[in-house]
Protein backbone atom coordinates (compact mmCIF):
# COMPACT_ATOMS: atom_id res chain seq x y z
CA UNK A 1 0.00 0.00 0.00
CA UNK A 2 1.34 3.21 -1.08
CA UNK A 3 -1.37 5.85 0.89
CA UNK A 4 -1.10 9.62 -0.01
CA UNK A 5 0.41 11.41 3.36
CA UNK A 6 -2.94 13.40 4.56
CA UNK A 7 -3.02 16.44 7.25
CA UNK A 8 -5.95 17.04 9.58
CA UNK A 9 -6.52 20.33 10.47
CA UNK A 10 -8.79 20.88 13.55
CA UNK A 11 -9.70 18.24 16.38
CA UNK A 12 -13.18 18.63 17.42
CA UNK A 13 -15.19 15.40 17.79
CA UNK A 14 -15.75 15.66 13.81
CA UNK A 15 -12.00 16.31 13.12
CA UNK A 16 -10.96 13.35 15.25
CA UNK A 17 -13.22 11.09 13.05
CA UNK A 18 -11.75 12.17 10.02
CA UNK A 19 -8.21 11.41 11.77
CA UNK A 20 -9.45 8.09 12.74
CA UNK A 21 -10.67 7.19 9.12
CA UNK A 22 -7.68 8.15 7.37
CA UNK A 23 -5.57 6.17 9.85
CA UNK A 24 -7.67 3.13 10.03
CA UNK A 25 -7.52 3.67 5.54
CA UNK A 26 -3.53 3.53 6.35
CA UNK A 27 -2.71 6.70 5.32
CA UNK A 28 0.36 8.65 6.86
CA UNK A 29 -1.99 11.42 8.97
CA UNK A 30 -0.07 14.37 10.45
CA UNK A 31 -2.63 16.17 12.95
CA UNK A 32 -2.91 19.75 14.27
CA UNK A 33 -5.08 20.93 16.96
CA UNK A 34 -5.09 23.95 18.58
CA UNK A 35 -5.32 22.85 22.13
CA UNK A 36 -2.32 20.12 21.48
CA UNK A 37 -3.76 17.68 23.91
CA UNK A 38 -6.65 16.91 22.00
CA UNK A 39 -4.31 15.35 19.41
CA UNK A 40 -3.58 12.85 22.20
CA UNK A 41 -5.75 9.68 21.65
CA UNK A 42 -4.65 9.86 17.57
CA UNK A 43 -0.99 10.19 18.50
CA UNK A 44 -1.62 6.92 20.41
CA UNK A 45 -3.10 5.61 17.33
CA UNK A 46 -0.78 5.79 14.84
CA UNK A 47 -0.90 10.10 13.59
CA UNK A 48 2.02 12.36 13.55
CA UNK A 49 2.03 15.33 15.94
CA UNK A 50 2.36 18.76 14.10
CA UNK A 51 3.63 21.52 16.04
CA UNK A 52 2.19 24.32 13.79
CA UNK A 53 -0.60 24.40 11.16
CA UNK A 54 2.77 25.23 8.99
CA UNK A 55 4.62 22.21 10.26
CA UNK A 56 1.15 20.03 9.97
CA UNK A 57 0.84 20.87 6.14
CA UNK A 58 4.86 20.38 5.12
CA UNK A 59 4.49 17.07 2.91
CA UNK A 60 0.63 16.74 2.73
CA UNK A 61 -0.89 15.68 -0.13
CA UNK A 62 -4.78 16.67 1.47
CA UNK A 63 -4.90 18.94 3.79
CA UNK A 64 -8.24 18.60 5.51
CA UNK A 65 -9.77 21.67 7.22
CA UNK A 66 -12.89 21.18 10.27
CA UNK A 67 -12.62 24.29 12.44
CA UNK A 68 -15.50 26.01 13.63
CA UNK A 69 -16.45 28.53 10.74
CA UNK A 70 -15.05 29.88 7.80
CA UNK A 71 -13.20 32.83 10.31
CA UNK A 72 -10.98 30.18 12.25
CA UNK A 73 -10.15 28.72 8.68
CA UNK A 74 -9.06 31.39 6.94
CA UNK A 75 -7.44 32.68 10.43
CA UNK A 76 -5.65 29.28 10.15
CA UNK A 77 -4.44 29.08 6.69
CA UNK A 78 -3.94 32.81 6.01
CA UNK A 79 -0.16 32.35 7.90
CA UNK A 80 0.69 29.17 5.27
CA UNK A 81 -1.08 29.87 2.51
CA UNK A 82 2.70 30.19 1.19
CA UNK A 83 3.55 26.31 1.97
CA UNK A 84 0.61 25.41 0.53
CA UNK A 85 1.33 25.60 -3.24
CA UNK A 86 1.11 22.21 -4.78
CA UNK A 87 -1.24 20.87 -2.49
CA UNK A 88 -4.79 20.19 -2.23
CA UNK A 89 -6.81 21.99 0.65
CA UNK A 90 -10.30 20.20 1.53
CA UNK A 91 -12.58 22.52 3.60
CA UNK A 92 -15.08 20.47 5.66
CA UNK A 93 -15.90 23.29 7.77
CA UNK A 94 -19.33 23.96 7.90
CA UNK A 95 -20.49 27.75 6.57
CA UNK A 96 -22.65 28.97 3.46
CA UNK A 97 -21.94 28.74 -0.25
CA UNK A 98 -20.96 32.16 -0.11
CA UNK A 99 -18.64 31.66 2.03
CA UNK A 100 -17.32 28.64 0.08
CA UNK A 101 -17.04 30.80 -3.22
CA UNK A 102 -14.95 33.63 -1.42
CA UNK A 103 -12.49 31.01 0.15
CA UNK A 104 -12.25 28.98 -3.09
CA UNK A 105 -11.56 32.18 -5.16
CA UNK A 106 -8.82 33.09 -2.28
CA UNK A 107 -7.13 29.51 -2.66
CA UNK A 108 -7.14 30.43 -6.24
CA UNK A 109 -5.20 33.37 -5.95
CA UNK A 110 -2.43 31.02 -3.88
CA UNK A 111 -2.19 28.53 -6.30
CA UNK A 112 -3.39 25.63 -4.15
CA UNK A 113 -5.83 23.08 -4.76
CA UNK A 114 -9.54 23.71 -3.03
CA UNK A 115 -12.21 21.39 -2.62
CA UNK A 116 -15.15 22.32 -0.70
CA UNK A 117 -17.24 19.69 1.11
CA UNK A 118 -19.80 18.73 3.66
CA UNK A 119 -20.33 15.95 5.71
CA UNK A 120 -23.75 14.32 6.09
CA UNK A 121 -23.02 12.25 8.84
CA UNK A 122 -22.82 12.28 12.69
CA UNK A 123 -19.16 11.61 13.69
CA UNK A 124 -19.51 7.87 14.32
CA UNK A 125 -20.37 7.98 10.58
CA UNK A 126 -17.42 8.88 9.34
CA UNK A 127 -15.31 6.08 7.80
CA UNK A 128 -18.25 3.84 6.49
CA UNK A 129 -18.92 3.71 2.37
CA UNK A 130 -22.85 4.52 3.55
CA UNK A 131 -21.94 7.98 4.65
CA UNK A 132 -21.98 10.76 1.97
CA UNK A 133 -18.97 13.16 1.62
CA UNK A 134 -20.49 15.89 -0.95
CA UNK A 135 -17.35 17.39 -2.60
CA UNK A 136 -17.51 20.75 -4.93
CA UNK A 137 -14.86 22.62 -6.58
CA UNK A 138 -11.75 22.08 -8.28
CA UNK A 139 -12.40 18.83 -11.04
CA UNK A 140 -8.70 18.61 -11.24
CA UNK A 141 -8.24 17.99 -7.34
CA UNK A 142 -11.24 15.73 -6.62
CA UNK A 143 -9.88 13.51 -9.39
CA UNK A 144 -6.55 13.23 -7.74
CA UNK A 145 -7.45 12.54 -4.47
CA UNK A 146 -10.86 11.02 -4.66
CA UNK A 147 -9.29 8.00 -3.59
CA UNK A 148 -8.04 9.37 -0.17
CA UNK A 149 -11.31 10.70 0.26
CA UNK A 150 -12.95 7.84 -0.20
CA UNK A 151 -11.21 6.61 3.26
CA UNK A 152 -13.61 9.00 5.08
CA UNK A 153 -17.37 7.63 3.01
CA UNK A 154 -18.37 7.47 0.11
CA UNK A 155 -17.18 10.93 -2.08
CA UNK A 156 -19.83 12.70 -4.41
CA UNK A 157 -18.71 15.10 -6.89
CA UNK A 158 -21.14 18.18 -7.23
CA UNK A 159 -19.20 19.53 -9.95
CA UNK A 160 -16.67 22.75 -10.48
CA UNK A 161 -19.05 25.52 -8.65
CA UNK A 162 -17.83 25.41 -4.99
CA UNK A 163 -20.55 26.92 -3.46
CA UNK A 164 -22.84 24.26 -4.62
CA UNK A 165 -21.43 21.34 -1.28
CA UNK A 166 -22.64 24.18 0.73
CA UNK A 167 -25.81 24.61 -0.90
CA UNK A 168 -26.69 20.67 -1.05
CA UNK A 169 -25.45 20.58 2.21
CA UNK A 170 -28.14 22.98 3.53
CA UNK A 171 -31.30 22.02 1.19
CA UNK A 172 -30.76 18.31 2.58
CA UNK A 173 -30.94 19.57 6.50
CA UNK A 174 -33.99 21.80 5.21
CA UNK A 175 -35.09 18.53 4.04
CA UNK A 176 -34.21 16.34 6.73
CA UNK A 177 -35.70 19.07 9.17
CA UNK A 178 -39.23 19.07 7.55
CA UNK A 179 -39.60 15.64 7.18
CA UNK A 180 -38.31 14.67 11.32
CA UNK A 181 -41.30 17.60 11.61
CA UNK A 182 -44.14 15.70 9.69
CA UNK A 183 -42.73 12.66 11.73
CA UNK A 184 -43.16 14.04 14.59
CA UNK A 185 -46.36 15.53 14.51
CA UNK A 186 -47.84 12.70 12.55
CA UNK A 187 -46.65 10.67 15.49
CA UNK A 188 -48.27 12.68 18.07
CA UNK A 189 -51.36 12.65 16.28
CA UNK A 190 -51.44 8.76 16.14
CA UNK A 191 -49.87 9.24 19.65
CA UNK A 192 -53.08 10.44 20.67
CA UNK A 193 -55.03 7.61 20.14
CA UNK A 194 -52.28 5.56 21.75
CA UNK A 195 -50.27 4.55 18.97
CA UNK A 196 -46.67 4.21 19.86
CA UNK A 197 -44.01 5.91 18.37
CA UNK A 198 -42.28 3.23 17.95
CA UNK A 199 -45.43 0.90 16.00
CA UNK A 200 -45.93 4.19 14.31
CA UNK A 201 -42.48 4.43 12.51
CA UNK A 202 -41.55 1.33 10.98
CA UNK A 203 -44.68 1.90 8.79
CA UNK A 204 -44.43 5.43 8.39
CA UNK A 205 -39.97 4.28 7.53
CA UNK A 206 -42.10 1.93 4.92
CA UNK A 207 -43.93 4.46 3.43
CA UNK A 208 -41.85 6.99 3.06
CA UNK A 209 -40.10 4.84 0.13
CA UNK A 210 -43.31 5.00 -1.55
CA UNK A 211 -43.09 8.95 -1.20
CA UNK A 212 -39.26 9.18 -2.47
CA UNK A 213 -40.71 7.56 -5.73
CA UNK A 214 -43.02 10.00 -6.10
CA UNK A 215 -40.28 12.65 -5.49
CA UNK A 216 -38.50 11.19 -8.13
CA UNK A 217 -41.72 11.69 -10.86
CA UNK A 218 -42.03 15.00 -9.54
CA UNK A 219 -38.29 16.18 -10.01
CA UNK A 220 -39.06 15.97 -14.11
CA UNK A 221 -42.07 18.01 -13.52
CA UNK A 222 -39.93 20.84 -11.50
CA UNK A 223 -37.69 21.06 -14.34
CA UNK A 224 -40.10 20.89 -16.67
CA UNK A 225 -42.17 23.25 -15.45
CA UNK A 226 -45.46 21.16 -16.02
CA UNK A 227 -46.90 19.00 -13.77
CA UNK A 228 -49.51 16.77 -14.48
CA UNK A 229 -51.62 15.28 -11.55
CA UNK A 230 -51.97 11.88 -13.24
CA UNK A 231 -51.42 10.22 -9.66
CA UNK A 232 -52.64 12.32 -7.46
CA UNK A 233 -54.48 15.75 -8.00
CA UNK A 234 -54.54 19.20 -5.49
CA UNK A 235 -58.38 19.11 -5.98
CA UNK A 236 -58.37 15.51 -3.73
CA UNK A 237 -55.40 16.25 -1.44
CA UNK A 238 -57.17 19.50 -0.61
CA UNK A 239 -60.20 17.47 0.83
CA UNK A 240 -57.51 15.52 2.54
CA UNK A 241 -55.57 17.69 4.57
CA UNK A 242 -58.84 18.97 5.71
CA UNK A 243 -59.57 15.73 7.34
CA UNK A 244 -55.56 16.11 9.01
CA UNK A 245 -55.92 19.48 10.15
CA UNK A 246 -59.38 18.83 11.91
CA UNK A 247 -58.35 15.50 13.35
CA UNK A 248 -55.28 17.15 14.88
CA UNK A 249 -57.14 20.23 16.27
CA UNK A 250 -59.69 17.51 18.16
CA UNK A 251 -56.70 15.67 19.04
CA UNK A 252 -54.93 19.02 20.35
CA UNK A 253 -51.65 18.82 18.24
CA UNK A 254 -50.07 21.92 17.10
CA UNK A 255 -51.16 22.54 13.53
CA UNK A 256 -48.89 24.94 11.89
CA UNK A 257 -47.09 22.15 9.91
CA UNK A 258 -49.95 21.02 8.06
CA UNK A 259 -51.82 24.24 7.54
CA UNK A 260 -48.66 25.47 6.05
CA UNK A 261 -49.18 22.46 3.63
CA UNK A 262 -52.94 23.04 3.48
CA UNK A 263 -52.55 27.07 2.96
CA UNK A 264 -50.28 26.30 -0.50
CA UNK A 265 -52.59 23.83 -1.53
CA UNK A 266 -55.46 26.33 -1.51
CA UNK A 267 -53.51 28.76 -2.97
CA UNK A 268 -52.40 26.68 -5.63
CA UNK A 269 -56.03 25.62 -6.13
CA UNK A 270 -57.70 29.15 -6.40
CA UNK A 271 -55.17 29.88 -8.79
CA UNK A 272 -56.77 27.58 -11.12
CA UNK A 273 -54.49 24.54 -10.64
CA UNK A 274 -55.94 21.88 -8.94
CA UNK A 275 -56.05 19.13 -11.58
CA UNK A 276 -51.99 19.57 -11.02
CA UNK A 277 -49.49 17.40 -8.63
CA UNK A 278 -48.37 18.39 -5.32
CA UNK A 279 -45.51 19.61 -7.09
CA UNK A 280 -46.91 22.24 -8.84
CA UNK A 281 -46.40 23.65 -5.56
CA UNK A 282 -42.82 24.59 -6.34
CA UNK A 283 -43.48 27.80 -7.69
CA UNK A 284 -45.19 29.11 -4.50
CA UNK A 285 -41.89 28.28 -2.59
CA UNK A 286 -39.81 29.92 -5.65
CA UNK A 287 -42.09 32.96 -5.39
CA UNK A 288 -41.09 33.33 -1.83
CA UNK B 1 -57.60 -22.52 -7.03
CA UNK B 2 -60.49 -22.20 -4.64
CA UNK B 3 -60.97 -18.34 -4.22
CA UNK B 4 -63.06 -16.65 -2.14
CA UNK B 5 -66.21 -14.99 -3.73
CA UNK B 6 -65.00 -11.18 -3.64
CA UNK B 7 -67.77 -8.56 -4.15
CA UNK B 8 -66.82 -4.42 -4.80
CA UNK B 9 -69.18 -1.79 -4.00
CA UNK B 10 -68.22 1.57 -6.24
CA UNK B 11 -66.70 1.72 -9.16
CA UNK B 12 -64.76 4.37 -9.31
CA UNK B 13 -60.85 4.80 -10.36
CA UNK B 14 -60.03 2.71 -7.31
CA UNK B 15 -62.91 0.85 -6.91
CA UNK B 16 -62.49 -0.71 -10.73
CA UNK B 17 -58.65 -0.87 -9.57
CA UNK B 18 -59.55 -3.10 -6.64
CA UNK B 19 -61.53 -5.35 -8.65
CA UNK B 20 -59.14 -5.48 -11.39
CA UNK B 21 -56.94 -6.99 -8.64
CA UNK B 22 -58.74 -9.61 -7.23
CA UNK B 23 -59.94 -10.83 -10.70
CA UNK B 24 -56.44 -11.23 -11.58
CA UNK B 25 -55.73 -13.21 -8.50
CA UNK B 26 -58.72 -15.70 -9.72
CA UNK B 27 -61.42 -14.82 -7.27
CA UNK B 28 -65.19 -14.34 -8.67
CA UNK B 29 -66.04 -11.11 -8.25
CA UNK B 30 -69.29 -9.57 -8.61
CA UNK B 31 -69.31 -5.77 -8.97
CA UNK B 32 -72.26 -2.89 -8.92
CA UNK B 33 -71.97 0.82 -9.51
CA UNK B 34 -74.54 3.05 -9.40
CA UNK B 35 -73.96 4.07 -12.83
CA UNK B 36 -73.80 0.24 -14.11
CA UNK B 37 -71.92 1.27 -17.54
CA UNK B 38 -69.12 1.80 -15.46
CA UNK B 39 -68.53 -2.02 -14.55
CA UNK B 40 -68.41 -2.78 -18.79
CA UNK B 41 -65.07 -3.13 -18.60
CA UNK B 42 -64.64 -5.04 -15.56
CA UNK B 43 -67.71 -7.44 -16.85
CA UNK B 44 -65.71 -7.24 -19.91
CA UNK B 45 -62.43 -8.93 -17.58
CA UNK B 46 -64.68 -11.36 -16.02
CA UNK B 47 -66.64 -9.36 -13.48
CA UNK B 48 -70.01 -10.04 -12.86
CA UNK B 49 -72.28 -7.12 -12.55
CA UNK B 50 -75.09 -7.03 -10.12
CA UNK B 51 -78.02 -4.91 -10.24
CA UNK B 52 -78.50 -3.76 -6.92
CA UNK B 53 -75.89 -3.97 -3.90
CA UNK B 54 -78.83 -6.38 -2.07
CA UNK B 55 -77.56 -9.03 -5.09
CA UNK B 56 -73.83 -7.98 -5.24
CA UNK B 57 -73.20 -9.05 -1.50
CA UNK B 58 -75.84 -12.25 -1.87
CA UNK B 59 -72.93 -14.71 -2.36
CA UNK B 60 -70.04 -13.21 -1.21
CA UNK B 61 -67.14 -13.74 1.59
CA UNK B 62 -65.94 -10.11 1.60
CA UNK B 63 -67.16 -6.89 0.44
CA UNK B 64 -65.30 -4.15 0.01
CA UNK B 65 -66.87 -0.69 -0.27
CA UNK B 66 -64.75 1.92 -2.00
CA UNK B 67 -67.46 4.63 -2.58
CA UNK B 68 -66.80 9.17 -2.31
CA UNK B 69 -67.40 9.24 1.99
CA UNK B 70 -68.82 7.50 5.15
CA UNK B 71 -72.48 8.67 4.59
CA UNK B 72 -72.21 7.16 1.03
CA UNK B 73 -71.31 3.80 2.66
CA UNK B 74 -73.95 3.75 5.37
CA UNK B 75 -76.61 4.86 2.65
CA UNK B 76 -75.39 1.74 0.70
CA UNK B 77 -75.38 -0.64 3.33
CA UNK B 78 -78.16 0.61 5.49
CA UNK B 79 -80.70 -1.16 3.21
CA UNK B 80 -78.38 -4.30 2.48
CA UNK B 81 -77.24 -4.88 6.18
CA UNK B 82 -79.74 -8.20 6.97
CA UNK B 83 -78.07 -9.49 4.16
CA UNK B 84 -74.95 -8.98 5.54
CA UNK B 85 -75.17 -11.19 8.41
CA UNK B 86 -71.95 -13.60 8.26
CA UNK B 87 -70.43 -11.62 5.95
CA UNK B 88 -67.41 -9.46 6.58
CA UNK B 89 -67.29 -5.54 5.15
CA UNK B 90 -64.19 -4.24 4.50
CA UNK B 91 -64.20 -0.30 4.07
CA UNK B 92 -61.97 1.03 2.33
CA UNK B 93 -63.40 4.67 2.07
CA UNK B 94 -61.33 7.51 2.95
CA UNK B 95 -62.41 8.98 6.50
CA UNK B 96 -61.79 9.98 9.86
CA UNK B 97 -60.70 7.35 12.90
CA UNK B 98 -64.33 8.70 14.47
CA UNK B 99 -66.39 7.65 11.51
CA UNK B 100 -64.67 4.17 11.21
CA UNK B 101 -65.38 3.74 14.99
CA UNK B 102 -69.25 4.73 14.37
CA UNK B 103 -69.52 2.15 11.34
CA UNK B 104 -67.77 -0.60 12.91
CA UNK B 105 -70.15 -0.38 16.05
CA UNK B 106 -73.15 -0.25 13.91
CA UNK B 107 -71.70 -3.62 11.95
CA UNK B 108 -71.49 -5.36 15.17
CA UNK B 109 -74.81 -4.27 15.83
CA UNK B 110 -75.98 -6.16 12.86
CA UNK B 111 -73.84 -8.81 13.33
CA UNK B 112 -71.39 -8.79 10.43
CA UNK B 113 -67.50 -8.78 10.30
CA UNK B 114 -66.09 -5.18 9.82
CA UNK B 115 -62.69 -4.24 9.02
CA UNK B 116 -61.79 -0.69 8.30
CA UNK B 117 -58.75 -0.25 5.40
CA UNK B 118 -56.73 2.54 3.99
CA UNK B 119 -55.08 2.21 0.63
CA UNK B 120 -51.43 3.56 0.95
CA UNK B 121 -51.07 3.74 -3.34
CA UNK B 122 -52.04 5.42 -6.26
CA UNK B 123 -54.78 3.43 -8.14
CA UNK B 124 -52.03 1.52 -10.59
CA UNK B 125 -50.21 0.76 -7.52
CA UNK B 126 -52.99 -1.97 -6.61
CA UNK B 127 -52.39 -5.55 -7.05
CA UNK B 128 -48.73 -5.35 -5.87
CA UNK B 129 -47.00 -6.68 -3.28
CA UNK B 130 -45.17 -3.22 -2.67
CA UNK B 131 -48.48 -1.28 -1.95
CA UNK B 132 -49.31 -1.33 1.97
CA UNK B 133 -52.63 -1.81 2.85
CA UNK B 134 -53.59 -1.07 6.14
CA UNK B 135 -56.26 -2.61 7.98
CA UNK B 136 -57.52 -2.59 11.26
CA UNK B 137 -60.76 -3.74 13.29
CA UNK B 138 -61.67 -7.60 13.50
CA UNK B 139 -58.93 -9.25 14.05
CA UNK B 140 -61.15 -12.72 13.66
CA UNK B 141 -62.09 -10.84 9.79
CA UNK B 142 -58.60 -10.26 9.29
CA UNK B 143 -57.42 -13.71 10.21
CA UNK B 144 -60.11 -15.54 7.67
CA UNK B 145 -59.79 -12.90 4.86
CA UNK B 146 -56.02 -12.45 4.89
CA UNK B 147 -55.27 -14.23 1.82
CA UNK B 148 -58.10 -12.30 0.04
CA UNK B 149 -57.04 -9.16 1.28
CA UNK B 150 -53.43 -9.91 -0.44
CA UNK B 151 -54.74 -9.94 -3.75
CA UNK B 152 -54.42 -5.63 -3.25
CA UNK B 153 -51.41 -5.34 -1.99
CA UNK B 154 -49.30 -5.95 0.79
CA UNK B 155 -51.95 -6.42 4.20
CA UNK B 156 -50.89 -5.01 7.35
CA UNK B 157 -52.38 -5.72 10.82
CA UNK B 158 -52.89 -2.99 12.69
CA UNK B 159 -54.87 -4.05 15.66
CA UNK B 160 -58.87 -3.94 16.56
CA UNK B 161 -59.23 -0.39 16.98
CA UNK B 162 -61.44 -0.02 13.81
CA UNK B 163 -60.03 3.40 13.55
CA UNK B 164 -56.68 3.29 13.95
CA UNK B 165 -56.31 2.82 10.03
CA UNK B 166 -57.87 5.81 9.11
CA UNK B 167 -55.63 7.23 11.79
CA UNK B 168 -52.30 6.28 10.12
CA UNK B 169 -53.38 7.37 7.14
CA UNK B 170 -53.75 10.50 7.94
CA UNK B 171 -50.56 10.27 9.96
CA UNK B 172 -48.62 9.16 6.67
CA UNK B 173 -50.24 11.71 4.46
CA UNK B 174 -49.41 14.18 6.67
CA UNK B 175 -45.67 12.83 6.63
CA UNK B 176 -45.75 12.44 3.06
CA UNK B 177 -46.76 16.08 2.52
CA UNK B 178 -44.12 17.15 5.00
CA UNK B 179 -41.34 15.71 3.55
CA UNK B 180 -42.60 16.92 -0.45
CA UNK B 181 -42.73 20.60 1.28
CA UNK B 182 -39.59 20.35 2.44
CA UNK B 183 -38.12 18.43 -0.77
CA UNK B 184 -39.49 21.21 -3.01
CA UNK B 185 -38.66 24.01 -0.15
CA UNK B 186 -35.06 22.46 -0.39
CA UNK B 187 -35.08 22.06 -4.62
CA UNK B 188 -36.30 26.18 -4.43
CA UNK B 189 -33.00 26.54 -2.44
CA UNK B 190 -30.91 24.52 -5.21
CA UNK B 191 -32.59 25.50 -8.15
CA UNK B 192 -31.41 28.99 -6.74
CA UNK B 193 -28.22 28.70 -7.73
CA UNK B 194 -28.66 26.65 -10.85
CA UNK B 195 -29.04 23.13 -9.85
CA UNK B 196 -31.71 21.14 -11.40
CA UNK B 197 -34.16 19.01 -9.43
CA UNK B 198 -33.20 15.88 -11.30
CA UNK B 199 -29.38 16.56 -9.96
CA UNK B 200 -30.53 17.41 -6.43
CA UNK B 201 -33.14 14.64 -5.95
CA UNK B 202 -31.03 11.41 -6.46
CA UNK B 203 -28.84 12.62 -3.60
CA UNK B 204 -31.92 13.73 -1.05
CA UNK B 205 -33.26 10.28 -1.49
CA UNK B 206 -30.28 8.60 -1.00
CA UNK B 207 -30.18 11.28 2.53
CA UNK B 208 -33.67 10.18 3.36
CA UNK B 209 -32.57 6.78 4.21
CA UNK B 210 -30.21 8.10 6.75
CA UNK B 211 -33.43 10.19 8.36
CA UNK B 212 -35.32 7.09 8.22
CA UNK B 213 -31.95 5.86 10.64
CA UNK B 214 -32.90 8.71 12.89
CA UNK B 215 -36.67 8.22 12.82
CA UNK B 216 -35.75 4.74 13.59
CA UNK B 217 -33.60 6.11 16.78
CA UNK B 218 -35.53 9.18 17.95
CA UNK B 219 -39.25 6.83 18.09
CA UNK B 220 -37.81 4.86 21.05
CA UNK B 221 -37.03 8.72 22.45
CA UNK B 222 -40.61 9.88 21.48
CA UNK B 223 -42.04 6.50 23.60
CA UNK B 224 -39.50 6.81 26.73
CA UNK B 225 -40.13 10.71 26.79
CA UNK B 226 -36.09 11.13 26.94
CA UNK B 227 -34.11 12.80 24.19
CA UNK B 228 -30.26 12.02 24.30
CA UNK B 229 -28.55 14.31 21.89
CA UNK B 230 -25.87 11.65 21.44
CA UNK B 231 -26.17 11.94 17.79
CA UNK B 232 -26.80 15.67 16.98
CA UNK B 233 -28.09 18.40 19.62
CA UNK B 234 -30.41 21.15 19.31
CA UNK B 235 -27.76 23.46 20.19
CA UNK B 236 -25.79 22.91 16.86
CA UNK B 237 -28.73 22.51 14.76
CA UNK B 238 -29.89 25.81 16.33
CA UNK B 239 -26.80 27.37 14.41
CA UNK B 240 -27.62 25.29 11.54
CA UNK B 241 -30.87 26.11 10.78
CA UNK B 242 -29.99 29.92 11.02
CA UNK B 243 -28.02 29.39 8.18
CA UNK B 244 -30.57 28.06 6.41
CA UNK B 245 -32.96 30.29 7.18
CA UNK B 246 -30.54 33.10 5.77
CA UNK B 247 -29.95 31.42 2.35
CA UNK B 248 -33.17 30.69 1.64
CA UNK B 249 -34.00 34.61 1.86
CA UNK B 250 -30.76 35.47 0.29
CA UNK B 251 -32.27 33.82 -2.52
CA UNK B 252 -36.20 34.88 -2.11
CA UNK B 253 -37.33 31.18 -1.05
CA UNK B 254 -40.48 31.47 0.79
CA UNK B 255 -39.24 30.83 4.30
CA UNK B 256 -42.32 29.97 6.56
CA UNK B 257 -41.33 26.11 6.48
CA UNK B 258 -37.68 26.42 7.67
CA UNK B 259 -38.49 29.31 9.91
CA UNK B 260 -41.39 26.84 11.46
CA UNK B 261 -38.86 24.17 12.40
CA UNK B 262 -36.41 26.95 13.66
CA UNK B 263 -38.97 28.54 15.80
CA UNK B 264 -40.00 25.04 17.44
CA UNK B 265 -35.97 24.26 17.99
CA UNK B 266 -35.63 28.00 19.23
CA UNK B 267 -38.06 27.13 21.80
CA UNK B 268 -36.60 23.74 23.14
CA UNK B 269 -33.41 25.73 23.84
CA UNK B 270 -35.02 28.33 25.38
CA UNK B 271 -36.53 25.55 27.37
CA UNK B 272 -33.26 24.38 28.62
CA UNK B 273 -33.17 21.69 26.66
CA UNK B 274 -30.89 22.56 23.83
CA UNK B 275 -28.46 19.09 24.54
CA UNK B 276 -31.44 17.07 23.53
CA UNK B 277 -31.79 15.32 20.39
CA UNK B 278 -34.27 16.82 17.52
CA UNK B 279 -37.03 14.50 18.78
CA UNK B 280 -37.64 16.54 22.35
CA UNK B 281 -39.91 18.81 19.58
CA UNK B 282 -42.12 15.89 19.65
CA UNK B 283 -43.17 17.33 23.24
CA UNK B 284 -43.94 20.95 21.83
CA UNK B 285 -46.25 19.46 18.61
CA UNK B 286 -48.52 17.30 21.80
CA UNK B 287 -48.74 20.26 23.49
CA UNK B 288 -50.11 22.13 20.60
Amino acid sequence: MNRENVTVLGLGQMGTALADAFLAAGHPTTVWNRTPAKADPLVARGAVRAATPGDAVTGAGVVVVCVLDYDAVRELLEPVAGSLAGRTVVNLTTGSPEQARRTASWAAGHGFGYLDGAIMSTPPGVGDRASMFLYSGSPAAFAAHRDTLAALGDPVDLGDDPGVASLYDLALLDLMWATLSGWLHATALAGADGVAATAFTPVAIRWLSAVTGFMGTYAGQVDAGHYPGDDATLDVQRVAIAHLVHAGRDRGVDGRLPELSQALIERAVEEGNGGDSYARLDELFRKG
